[in-house]
């Protein structure tokens, strides 16, 4: 259940489980969207993917492609601006569960809500269907804007019909959205600050890259606490993709972020771009939060595998450990 | 006082209301603006009204157009850039009131605060003069920015010199300034998160729409703690005016959103556009907020006044209620 | 130690103060690049500076450009994309200190954290070095954002191992990266929310400027808490300079933000612009914040070096104190 992050490869994988989906649902490639999108239209995918609501252990529970096989964060799942998902529920725990989804399109019964009757009993299953689109104009002329985002799915059912037992046992996961000539990344790594929790780790996950690669963040918070997403090295511009549309876009370049419960924002740096190797820390700025491991590395090496900076040093704050003084006066 | 929004309709009403001001306040209809801009550009006006501050039961006050007619929130007031409001504020409670407002200009001597001296003894009134511009160039070549926004008002002395206690009790209001050309909607919905509260209300108050009406929302947080807002079904982007400027537009779409408090912003939807009917629900996001009533619906119709979605289901968390077979597994 | 601001003229005072730094290091003016950008492309500089830190009394804590001239916050830092810095931090404390900086670039070596060995043990020093980057365009058309915005610097090692005890002391600063091309301002104003202080002081200094004067703040978050920063009689853009780039610039004018730790942002508005002299008061808008003390003024004089509006009626809630009729029924 420990995962860190979601490489390409790993994607790949999880699209492979989605074709051992029950018969009678036409399993299409999860990840068959990764690939960069070629010079002719995209046509638009359905996909189709059972999820498996279970229990994990130590009282939590998340969402699996495949039984037996939950994680936390769920499935990160991705589509393109008018592909959807039908996805098919199967509630393997003793209560009930749901799926409610933020950013795409979906009628009222796949809400996921007790209010709309479109939660899943113990035992049983029930089809959710999200559609998406890609921008338009309006006959008064305003936009419509397109589905494209870094969202998140979650339980809205378990413990509160807002679903707040589910997300703190861990019933949730990420959803990207892309739009036809997005760059798309080398590797996505999924982060959720839930309560006082990284993926409901007492320690943030480790995620790791090479210099030069193309490495995404989806950023969630979920629960009671607000959070600020810190990373050291690198910064993001604060819009919808994460990167500047063109050299003329007005959008805050920044490194750190505050979010609130539900919301969820995701960008994309080059590894180690103007910064070279290291272990990066990505960490909640909220000092107490840090302090009690709301923390972890974005180790990014070198050619040879090298990624300078001992995380062993990681935990001894100022005075608490005599150290030498070869280490501290280390002018360059 | 339980108002659950503005439509169009009791917006004119407001208006009519405002008629009946006392002489010698020349009393121009407040709703005049709410119709399209038309081809000629438009005449600024000076809109006067009068607003009464007032006890409305429970400890808890509000301003109003009439005497005994205070709500929470108080009037939306609405104008375009280059209006102005002269508005006599009438106190007629037993402490000091004023009105502070955000977003538009104000000499010092309308601050509506207490080391101003622009605050109001019981029994007397005060006119407040704000005035609005459009945006312009400065001689250095600067964009000076036009006054259009979601903005609000709110009390700034009772109880502390910051209006802690005329916020608590429901001193506050909506402000929208439109730019010329800017969508006009259909209505208007003022969500105000005030404290653990939705406009003072323990429950969040239903909003009513029709599929394809163009529905505003104008979100505003006070009083000591950040929520997030968020609307199922719907989303928004988020900049000046929630709606993209453009289709290059590289402002974040999203469909929560973290506030604290005096902050306001506001955003148009087209009620079920992609989604259809439903009894769309909107809340913050923050766990224990969302279950302890900070919670309410945006009820869609179709054409027929369907809007599918049972709100008896909504107070039913997972496991706490039996539910028939039939219920849960709806395939579809 | 108490220092309200900065005004351009006290920058120029710092850069003389580097100038007296130890042999061996070639202090460059800090200020240099205040002037405005003249017609000709500016040529990359290399700032060499030494800051020490410092206990200041009251067991805080600061960084200085001399010994024995510590301030909270410390020296505001400003360059232009391209420009270095090398900064040799002397460690004039009894325990280990760091210097972490927001957007800017630095190998893992300039982190100035405990797991990449880059503290400074006590009565030792240590170069970190700052480098920064115009915006660009990679080899797959992506932009590349420049360093440009309102950052902020701070200890990352004394009390935890993410500095905690150094912010609560005050060990951080200001740093300003400017594009060539932005405006500059007259005076910079550096605001920092530092858990239930302003800048480290109970209550918040005052700033004092001349109607018409380009007034920029810099306003940063740090501890435990989120804060909204509120601005009386002016707004501005949300955005990278919040000031808009054009008028086609979609981005939120605002009066009011919500800022976590970690964050910083900035913006210039012309003082008492539409608005007049007046004492307009800057505050967190949380309202317990404001009323044990987050609040201060931005003095705005007019030629005559009046500004109405006194503070001295500023802690005089509604109610507590008898008030003339005079005063408050200023009809005008």
């Amino acid at each position: 259940m420990r995962r860190p992050g979601f490489s390409r490869r790993m994607f790949t994988t999880g699209a492979a489980a989605a074709a051992l989906a029950p018969a009678g649902l036409a399993a299409t490639a999860v990840g068959a969207t990764a690939g960069r999108a070629s010079g002719e239209p995209r046509t638009s995918e359905v996909k189709t993917i059972t999820l498996y609501a279970e229990e994990v252990g130590d009282g939590q529970a998340g969402y699996g492609l495949e039984p037996g096989q939950a994680t936390i964060p769920g499935p990160l799942l991705e589509m393109y601006e008018g592909d959807s998902y039908e996805i098919e529920l199967v509630n393997n725990m003793d209560v009930d569960v749901s799926l409610h989804v933020h950013g795409v399109d979906y009628t009222i019964e796949n809400d996921g809500t007790a209010h709309t009757d479109s939660t899943v009993a113990p035992g049983e299953s029930r089809v959710y269907t999200w559609t998406t689109h890609a921008p338009g104009v309006r006959e008064d002329g305003s936009v419509i804007a397109g589905s494209a985002g870094y969202w998140n799915y979650h339980d809205h059912i378990v413990g509160t019909p807002h679903g707040t037992g589910g997300l703190q046992r861990g019933l949730y996961g990420g959803l990207i959205v892309r739009r036809e000539g997005d760059l798309v990344p080398d590797k996505t790594f999924v982060v959720v600050f839930n309560d006082m929790t990284t993926n409901n780790l007492q320690d943030g996950p480790d995620f790791e890259a090479v210099v030069g690669e193309r490495v995404e963040f989806l950023s969630i918070t979920h629960g009671e606490y607000y959070h600020t997403f810190h990373l050291h090295g690198h910064r993001w511009a604060d819009n919808r993709t994460g990167l500047l549309a063109d050299e003329n876009d007005p959008s805050r370049v920044i490194d750190n972020k505050i979010c609130g419960p539900g919301e969820s924002f995701g960008f994309q740096v080059i590894a180690g771009e103007h910064v070279g190797p290291g272990h990066w820390m990505y960490h909640c700025h909220v000092q107490s939060h840090s302090d009690m491991g709301m923390a972890g590395m974005l180790i990014v090496a070198d050619e040879d595998g090298n990624a300078p900076g001992d995380p062993g040093h990681h935990a001894e704050p100022s005075g608490d450990a005599p150290r030498s003084e070869e280490d501290a006066h280390a002018h360059h």
